[in-house]
Order: C-alpha cells, then sequence, then structure tokens
C-alpha cells in the first residue's frame, strides 16, 4: 500500500576503474563509448570484434577491460538502468495511479525505439551480471505494484495482467521503419491504442467489457533481444 | 457502395506444369513442399541451397523448374494467396461491416502466426511477380473498402487510417513465444485489444475519445519479411 513497501534498495555504481593507469582508463572509455554506439544501432548480439574495431583496440584489450559480453553489457547500460528504475521510481510516487501506469508505458515504448539495445539488455535476464538481474527484478516488483494500484484505483481493467505489459513490448518492437523518427511515431500512435483498450471499462459500456481471450504466458525475461531499427525496404 | 463494387477479377490459375513428363512434375511437386516448409518455418529468405536440399534435388533441377526465388514464392503461395483473398471477399459479403472488419483481423493475425512466410508472401512487393503483386493490391483495394464500410456504420473510429492496419500486422508479428500455441494465444489477446480501441466512442465516453497521436507513413508494402517464430531463450 506504501510507495516505498515494495522497493529493493538501488544497485551501487558500477566498480572497475580504480587503479586504472590513464591509458588503460582511456581505452577503457573508448569501449564503452563504441559499445554503446554498437549496441543502440545493431543490438546486443553484435560481434565483440565489431565492437574492438569500432574502439580502436585489440581483442586483447577488449578482453583485459571486460571478460564477458555480460560484463561489457552490465557496464554500457548501467546508466540507462538507472533511468529506467528512475521511470518505475517516478512512476510510483505520483498520487494518480493510472497517469503512473501510462507514464511509464510511454516512456519505456519510447526507449525502446529509441535505443534497441537498450530494452534488450534491461528486460533480457543474464545469469552472469547480477548488478542488472537485480535491477530487472526491482523494475518488475515495481510494474506489479503499478498494475495493482491502477487496477485497485478502477482505472486499469481488472483482467489485465504482467503478461500484458511483455505482449505490449513486444508488439512494440514489432515496429519496423525506414527511420527512428518515423518508428516513433507509430510507437506513439500504438501505445496509444493500447492503453485505450487497457482502461477499465464503463459499466454503461457493455460492448467494450466483454472478456479478453487468456494472457499468454509471458514473464520480462520472454523479452527477446530486439533486432536494430531494420529498412522497410 | 455495392460490395462488388471495387473488386477487380481474381488472378488466373497457376501455370507452368503444362508439358512436363511425369519425373519432371514429380520434381516439381517436391520442390514446392519442401520450399513450402522451409518459407513456413524460416522465412521467405531461406537460401535456394537449403530448399534445394529438403527437397533432395539438384540446384540444377530447382532452378530449372523455378528461374528466381519470386518465381518459387508466388507458385507456393498461390494457393494461401487464394484462402487470404477470400478472407476479404468473405469480409466484403457480410451484411455487418464491423465483424467484416474484425473478421479480416482476426484470420489474418492467425494466418501470420501460423505461418510467417505467408503474410511477408502476401504482404510484400516482388516487383517480377505480377500475379502476386496483384493479389496485394485487391487485398489493398479490399481492405479500404471494409474500413470506410466500418466508419460508415460508425463502428470503426473515424480516425482510424489503413495504416492502423499495418501498424497490427507488424505488432503482431513482434510476438515472439517458444511455441506457435503461445504465440497464438498472444496474437489473440493483443488483437482483442486492439479491435476494443479501434471501435468508435460513444459520445458518453468522452475519456477514449482523446485524439491519437498521428498515423505512421506505412502503407502495406512496408510490412517486413517476418523473422520465423524464434526462442525465447
Amino acid at each position: 500500500m506504501s510507495s516505498h513497501s515494495s522497493r529493493i534498495p538501488p544497485s551501487p555504481p558500477p566498480a572497475g576503474t580504480a587503479g586504472l593507469r590513464a591509458d588503460a582508463l582511456h581505452n577503457r572509455e573508448r569501449i564503452l563509448a563504441a559499445a554503446g554506439e554498437a549496441f543502440a544501432t545493431l543490438g546486443i548480439d553484435v560481434p565483440m570484434a565489431a565492437i574492438a574495431r569500432r574502439a580502436g583496440v585489440g581483442m586483447a584489450t577488449l578482453y583485459r577491460r571486460f571478460p564477458t559480453r555480460e560484463s561489457l553489457i552490465t557496464e554500457v547500460f548501467a546508466d540507462q538502468l538507472k533511468v529506467c528504475s528512475s521511470v518505475v521510481d517516478d512512476a510510483l510516487a505520483d498520487p494518480d495511479p493510472w497517469r503512473g501506469f501510462r507514464t511509464v508505458v510511454e516512456k519505456v515504448c519510447a526507449m525502446q525505439i529509441a535505443d534497441r539495445g537498450f530494452t534488450a539488455a534491461f528486460l533480457t535476464a543474464f545469469p552472469g551480471a547480477v548488478d542488472h538481474e537485480r535491477e530487472r527484478v526491482r523494475a518488475e516488483h515495481g510494474l506489479t505494484e503499478l498494475i495493482r494500484r491502477a487496477k485497485e484505483a478502477g482505472r486499469l481493467r481488472a483482467d489485465f495482467e504482467q503478461a500484458d505489459l511483455v505482449l505490449l513490448f513486444m508488439a512494440n518492437g514489432g515496429i519496423v521503419a525506414e527511420t527512428t523518427e518515423d518508428a516513433l511515431t507509430a510507437s506513439r500512435r500504438l501505445v496509444a491504442y493500447l492503453l485505450r483498450s487497457f482502461q477499465a471499462d464503463r459499466p454503461d459500456h457493455p460492448d467494450r467489457s466483454a472478456p479478453l481471450p487468456p494472457a499468454p504466458p509471458f514473464g520480462l525475461r520472454h523479452i527477446p533481444h530486439l533486432p536494430p531499427v531494420r529498412s522497410a525496404g
């Protein structure tokens, strides 16, 4: 009931820079910048060799700094994870539960379109990336609480399930456009349509209160690694 | 206004079998069966070599029967194209325009999930495949007419655009599940949600008649080649 009861303490800031010499630190920053760009435009499955090439470092240097792909992903998305967690926290602090719910959906879908790597990293479980998994669980708990409150306020339909959020992120991930701008236009329209249908029925509107087909057995971890924005040829 | 005014005559039945010897005909059938299976499970971008291997024929035989990938796709989907065209025709013949519209959406989305290659073949323009392109244009005209009628009947919201159907097919194509059954469950739920929001508002329900964000600049040809059902890992 309290807006803080379901929170998990934020994870500690990313470490790994202590004791590095200036040139090593410089390499580390170049690798993170190159990886962030590569993940955003090509997805998180981009080959490690491509990241090394973009960063202008050798594979040995890359693997010395980041022994696994997961460690690189965790680091690159550390800041964005904080943004996403704060989106959920802000929504939990909103006195209007429906506005909180709606804002999270709108913001996360826009982030998903603008940076395809981000949502994949945020929503996929990496067994090796502990901090990352912890943020994901934190987000999942926050979303559960937002859904509960929006239902309690009578604004979200009672048969809405958490799996429906996953369905929404999958649907949003299916958008393909020639430019990110077109993809965002399409996403905003799709999200507006879906939010409209997620709203609770008014009792005087029997048409819309027809029961929905059952929800799919999806959890947040079912969100796939999304492909980059593809050309619509 | 008439249910037949916008129809284009159906395309002629696929030819290409006249004068073939029994063994050539047998090869042709094996190739079509293998290609149909490969397109459905792996998508229409599957290498021609993989189709030849599945069919147990050499590349020379494959290319003698089907000189281009487009000719193979057109032939494989000829039957399914007829099914899809008949779905649109049936809907145009339905005296209830909203039911006609809804039925097309539900059927096409289910076909899209059950056979990923099909929708891609149906909705993508192949410059070389004349019959195919003709069916696509026929479907597009039929859908335009269905939308017009459902709006005229006051059941479909006035600001619905043809691009919204494309958005729906893209969203449906974003569904990822471990099994086709789960994907169908998810698709039915997504489609139910979207149809609910496509319905025209009742004047006594001001909340939902808030204007939508603008529609994206999509035509039916913007539907991407869909990937096969991917594992949700």
